[in-house]
C-alpha cells in the first residue's frame, strides 16, 4: 500500500511535509490539488478534508490532514532518524520554534487572507505591504527564538527536525515576498544547513512543480 | 517551586493551558499579562517570550512557550489523564482537530491581526465582518470532522482532550462575536461537555479576569 500526498507545490504546509516524507526516506505519488483553479474546494478535495485545505497524506490504510499532526504521526510510526529529540523540555523548545512559524507567521500570510484583504481594500499593494507586516516582525522573533544554547547548524542540534522543516518553507515564503533576512543571521545560517541535505532539496516548490 | 502562567484572561491560547493545567490537577500562579495596555510588548514581557505572546509557563524549572508545544510538554512530562489517546492513528486525528482549530482559526482572528485590518480599512464594522468571515467557514469545518465515529461525548471519545482544549476557546471567541453556531450540533455538544469538567469551568476567561 503507496503514500499519496494530495499538495499543492507552493503551499507551505505541503512542502513541510515533503520535507519530512524525505526525511524519513519515504517514497510517496503526489497527487496535485491546484489552490489557483480552487481545486481545493471542489467536491473531491472536500470530501478528502472538509477544511478545503491541503496537505492531506494516505498512509497505513488512514487519511490524515494537518501539516503539524501528520509530522507528528510520521515520527510516531517511523522513529528513524528521529524529527523531535527525547527529551520533554527538549521537545517542547523544539515545538515552540515550530509553532512560532506554523501557528503565528504562516496562517496569517496564508492565500486566503491576503486574498481577502485584497478584496476589503481594493488595492493590489495591500498584498505585500500585509506579507511584510506580520512576516518580518514574526521572522524577527524567530529569529530571537534561535539565540538559544541548543541552536547548532540546525534549529535543534546538529540533525533536522520539526522547527527547520518550518523555518525552511517560511523562508522560501520571505524571498517571494521579499522580504529582507539580513538581520537574521540564525534564520539565515538554519536555512544553509537545510539546502545541503537532500530531502529539503527534493521537497522544494521548483520540484514540485507540475510540468506545465 | 511552584508553576506561574504568565497569561492574559481572554487570550485564547491562555484559556488552552488553563484548562490543560486544570485537567492535570495542577495549581499554579497566574501573573497576568496586560494585552490591551501592550504590557506584552514591554521588556519585561519580551525577554520571556521574544513573540511578545502569551501563554508563557514557567514550570520544572524551565520557561515554555507556545499553547500547544506547552500541553503536550504537560502531557509527556505528568502523562495522567492523558490529553492525547496513545494510539497514533487517534492522536493524529485529535492533533488534526486541535490544529484545524489553532492553526486556521485562532490566529487570523487574533487581536493584532483584526487591530491591522481596522487600520487598514478604517471601519469598526471591519473587525465583526473579518471575525465572521474567517470563524464561520473555520468552525463549519470543525463540525465535518467532528462527523467521525470516534467523536463521543467530547472531540475523540469519554474524556477530554487536546482537541476539547482548543474547541471550548473557540466556541467562546466565537460567541463573543455573535457567529451562530446553531448548525454545528456537535460542536455544540462538544461545549456542553466540556462546560460539565470543573478544569473547563475553572479556565473560563470571566474567572481569569483580574479585578478591577
Amino acid at each position: 500500500m503507496g503514500i499519496t500526498l494530495h499538495d499543492y507545490w507552493r503551499s507551505s504546509a505541503s512542502y513541510r511535509v515533503r520535507i519530512a516524507l524525505g526525511l524519513k526516506g519515504l517514497g510517496w505519488t503526489s497527487a496535485p490539488v491546484d489552490l489557483r483553479t480552487r481545486e481545493n474546494r471542489a467536491p473531491a478535495h472536500l470530501k478528502r478534508n472538509p477544511q478545503g485545505l491541503v496537505p492531506v497524506l494516505d498512509i497505513d490504510g488512514h487519511r490524515l490532514t494537518q501539516s503539524l499532526a501528520i509530522i507528528e504521526y510520521l515520527d510516531e510510526t517511523r522513529p528513524a532518524p528521529p524529527l523531535l529529540p527525547a527529551d520533554p523540555t527538549e521537545r517542547a523548545r523544539l515545538r515552540a520554534v515550530a509553532h512560532a512559524v506554523a501557528m503565528e507567521i504562516a496562517p496569517v500570510n496564508n492565500l486566503s487572507v491576503v486574498a481577502h484583504v485584497e478584496d476589503l481594500t481594493g488595492s493590489a499593494q495591500a498584498r505585500p505591504d500585509w506579507m511584510r507586516h506580520f512576516m518580518l516582525p514574526g521572522l524577527h522573533a524567530v529569529e530571537a527564538l534561535l539565540d538559544h544554547p541548543a541552536t547548532g547548524p540546525f534549529c535543534h542540534g546538529a540533525a533536522p527536525g520539526l522547527a527547520d522543516i518550518c523555518v525552511v518553507p517560511q523562508v522560501y515564503n520571505a524571498e517571494r515576498w521579499q522580504i529582507p533576512l539580513d538581520r537574521m543571521p540564525r534564520i539565515r545560517a538554519v536555512a544553509a544547513a537545510c539546502a545541503a541535505v537532500p530531502a529539503f532539496v527534493a521537497a522544494h516548490p521548483d520540484r514540485a512543480r507540475p510540468a506545465v
